[in-house]
């Protein structure tokens, strides 16, 4: 637990990188005083911005890259052209195992494309998924995929539904996490066939923790369960239709104390405690993305974050490489191709679960 | 304006029905003097009822109907079974002409099939589709479909936006309406295919408004666009989500000021502040969801509404009949047939246009 741990920083990802990312790191390095970087970047970009942060600077090695992967670049043409890319050179800083995890808030298609290419995929698993926390009302709850495969299948969905209940217990500790599948009501025809599929794929299933069958969109924020699964598309849609509606309330907030006199008294009054609402809503809490499925750590800040919201990415980073997740997920995985006959029925490229 | 409306209540659909019908109709009365109800469901619960709302009584006929759809009821089963049900007779009423608009907190499921049988499509939709007021940093904006048809073709997107683009002008007003397609990005490239194509046919279209290509669950919230337009699943979590989200946040918020005693005392001083914003964020307020695309007006109140949230429901059928909404959108869809080839392109069933 005390050991060194080493995470590797894509500088130049991000709308207020690399600036967000050194200010970030030298957060985050308060708070791990194990960890170590490998900042990938622009030197002349970098450097005068680490050589204020003398305590940040001795802790970390820069490597100089000559490209950024750009916002608007397709993952292809990433993949491609961004060789030299800090980037490109984070991730297999990874992959070499000169560091235990990377973050990124550049180019999300670029990230998994290089991801999936350098780290490859966990064995049996066909495509990444993309995880983050949630605040609820009974605490946090994972939620997959958030954008990564905008169609999935039953087997998709079975996948996600493994690795979110693997990530549950290794990073957040939920001893046995419940778990649903996404969908517009909780009887048992509703939906589509492929989650009609999953459910009963996962009903035969003995994973840890307990099924809870389907669950709505409501069920996210009420904290019914633990790992909450779907297809890439109805994740995004409800993870930034969650978000839009915290800044609605809160915008109304801040007006609603703006409106009187008495209203700005209280307040002042209010003031602590308001902060603390503050607080516990705020996005840069739950900011840090985990590429699950891939087999090394990746994660992926967002890119309109700020530095505190970029040592939150990181502190995941490190907690995923502290907590042995990768070992633990391929030990459940493993259980599960002996323990049952899942796996051998699947009916996607077979060539997938060789990779 | 001032002419007599009726409007046709199910009085036995919603958990705490006939009582919350009853109250609800009461509430809306005094809102709306010149509205009339029928009020269809068993009479020896709901005359006890309306003998102590002696007012309510003066506007109001009880027909009388000896069966309910239950909540667990299949739309089917329903349609099969329910020929005297309240719901069913009081889409009759609709039919008949003996009533404006029917108002129902019944099974969404059977209150659809029914208004699809007895009222019909108007010409040139093949689906109905559910939408509703949604409150946005900018005022309210209209989403659909909220979960009608859980999965949708191109065709069907282009529908919901004529239809979605018609209500927003007549319902809330606004004389050139924004539209836009809800997806995981604004890039042309992202989503997927039913929704390139929808992008394309709607740039084609001569809709009045304007039309902002894709958006964003967060756009949602933002008030982005006036008209919001996606598939039933997509519409149904995100719907579920935000709400979901907003009593996630007014939660925290009340055990917020509960946390100590200047915050207590704070809550007070804010109190009138803060009823606004509890008034602001009520879902009460935005309750009443529309079947558009059918020729005629049914408006599905929230089953686990109660008298003010059904009030809110009466008043969204008696602007859309005062408003001469069917008029209107008869219009624009006859301005579509003829202006362009895009009901000649349709690729759904072609007896569906003859309906």
């Amino acid at each position: 637990m005390s050991a060194r741990l080493t995470i590797a920083l894509d500088a130049m990802g991000g709308d207020q990188a690399p600036r967000m990312v050194l200010r970030g790191a030298n957060m985050a390095r308060k708070r791990f005083p194990q960890v170590e970087f490998l900042l990938f970047g622009r030197e002349q970009d970098v450097a005068p911005l680490l050589d204020k942060m003398k305590r940040l600077k001795q802790v970390t090695t820069v490597v100089h890259c000559d490209d950024v992967v750009s916002d608007s670049e397709k993952p292809s043409t990433a993949l491609r052209n961004g060789r030299n890319s800090s980037m490109r050179r984070a991730i297999e800083a990874v992959r070499d195992g000169r560091a235990a995890g990377v973050v990124s808030a550049g180019n999300t298609g670029a990230l998994m494309a290089m991801s999936k290419l350098l780290l490859r995929m966990l064995p049996g698993i066909d495509r990444p998924a993309i995880a983050s926390f949630f605040p609820t009302l009974r605490g946090e709850s994972v939620m997959l995929d958030l954008g990564a495969n905008v169609q999935c299948d039953a087997q998709n969905l079975v996948d996600f539904t493994v690795m979110g209940n693997a990530f549950s217990r290794s990073v957040l500790g939920t001893v046995a996490p419940t778990y649903g599948l996404l969908n517009v009501g909780a009887e048992d025809r509703k939906g589509h066939e492929a989650l009609w599929d999953a459910r009963d794929k996962l009903r035969d299933l003995e994973l840890p923790g307990s099924f809870h069958g389907f669950i709505e969109g409501d069920d996210i924020a009420k904290g019914t369960v633990d790992v909450i699964v779907t297809d890439g598309f109805t994740g995004n849609v409800a993870l930034k239709t969650a978000e839009g509606t915290a800044k609605l309330i809160t915008d109304y907030l801040r007006s609603t104390f703006r409106s009187s006199i008495f209203a700005q008294i209280g307040y002042l009054l209010a003031r602590r405690a308001m902060q603390k609402l503050r607080k516990r809503v705020d996005p840069r809490r739950y900011n840090g993305a985990i590429f699950l499925g891939l087999a090394g750590i990746t994660v992926k800040s967002h890119g309109g974050t700020d530095a505190v919201g970029f040592a939150n990415a990181i502190g995941v980073a490190v907690d995923m490489a502290r907590e042995g997740f990768l070992d633990r997920i391929r030990t459940d995985l493993d259980k599960l191709d002996r323990g049952n006959g899942t796996k051998t029925e699947r009916t996607n490229d077979p060539k997938a679960a060789a990779v």
